[in-house]
């Protein structure tokens, strides 16, 4: 069955999480040098972003899994790039070039309507107006029995949380604060939502935490 | 010199904390069968309660470590006892029977004046009423150069935190979702207040996080 699923998301110690644009787009940004250091070293991520080497451990081994079987993609606006408002013009294409690390129709969730643009590799980004439900209905439908992977940014995981939508959520906690930002389960009831740690698996540079319906 | 110390004061995945008094009253209170379960297994907390066995890995060790060169203890109210508002009468003594796991000369932050208790072992209950300042200078001074241990609860840590008071902190966070509770983190920034992750260690039930000043 086809599973909506959260992977690779990296929380603070102090419970901000950050999406992985942040990593592409700037790595080393404010506070976050070594956030997302578990993912940027790995082979699969310098794969992804067309580089050679990366370490084959663990943590490769996570961020490949988060691409396996994933069908489409949900990603908040926030996460697809930093304008806000009404779309100017149609030239912002997201934080990840021409080739973006998607490779499959990949629905953002905005309150502006957008025509769908098409990038090399086989991402499309499609623009969603009306709401997570039809974003998700749309994605399933896209992924065609694959599973559907939610991107982030937090805001965008706390709404399909919030109803009991995600089946599996895959979290590294890196060991640095980060004093501000946006709080992944502030307000949150978790085990009251049906959710509950099924694993805990502990690399050099993360806690890796999978969290599954109770 | 002596220090401001915070050992194994144990947090949810959600970042939720209950102080160690949870434990010693009810091992298997609502929500945290397997929040303590850590420092619960452990020798040193075995020989603690009086009971023999026990692990003796890292836990083991990071709970003994907890009770080195320590010269006075700092509780909030809450974690001393169940009672609010007035002391009714002298007849609460703490969770811990007559002789408790503390052995020096323990602050209890409370609104309400009551004359100190001499427990068996060494321990003796002060209540201080004039703040979270007032009880640091009590204690640094009965511990004689030794350190001071903040023992908690959240309410308490935070205080602390707030005035930049804590040198360091040993938190042991648990692969348990609580879902509620008071958040030690919510609303304070860490790395502002000075503090950094300076390690961690991860053991089968908890990852131990250590923060110091930056």
């Amino acid at each position: 069955m086809s599973k909506l699923r959260v992977n690779a998301f990296t929380l603070s110690l102090d419970g901000y999480g950050a999406g992985p644009h942040q990593t592409l787009d700037s790595p080393l940004g404010v506070g976050g040098e070594n956030l997302h250091k578990w993912m940027t070293s790995t082979r699969s991520f310098h794969k992804m972003i067309g580089r050679d080497g990366g370490t084959t451990d663990t943590d490769d081994m996570l961020t490949a899994r988060g691409f396996e079987n994933v069908g489409a993609w949900i990603l908040g606006r926030n996460m697809f790039g930093p304008i806000r408002g009404e779309w100017p013009d149609d030239s912002w294409k997201g934080w990840w070039g021409d080739n973006p690390p998607y490779h499959v129709p990949t629905f953002v969730l905005t309150h502006h309507v957008r025509a769908p643009i098409t990038m090399e590799g086989g991402t499309v980004f499609h623009f969603v107006t009306d709401g997570i439900h039809s974003a998700l209905e749309q994605a399933r439908a896209a992924a065609d029995g694959k599973d559907v992977r939610v991107g982030g940014g937090v805001a965008t995981i706390r709404q399909y949380l919030q109803e009991r939508l995600i089946d599996e959520m895959h979290l590294a906690i890196s060991p640095v604060l980060l004093g501000s930002g946006e709080h992944l389960f502030a307000g949150i009831d978790m085990p009251k939502l049906g959710y509950r740690c099924t694993e805990t698996i502990s690399t050099a540079d993360a806690t890796h935490v999978m969290i599954g319906r109770a």
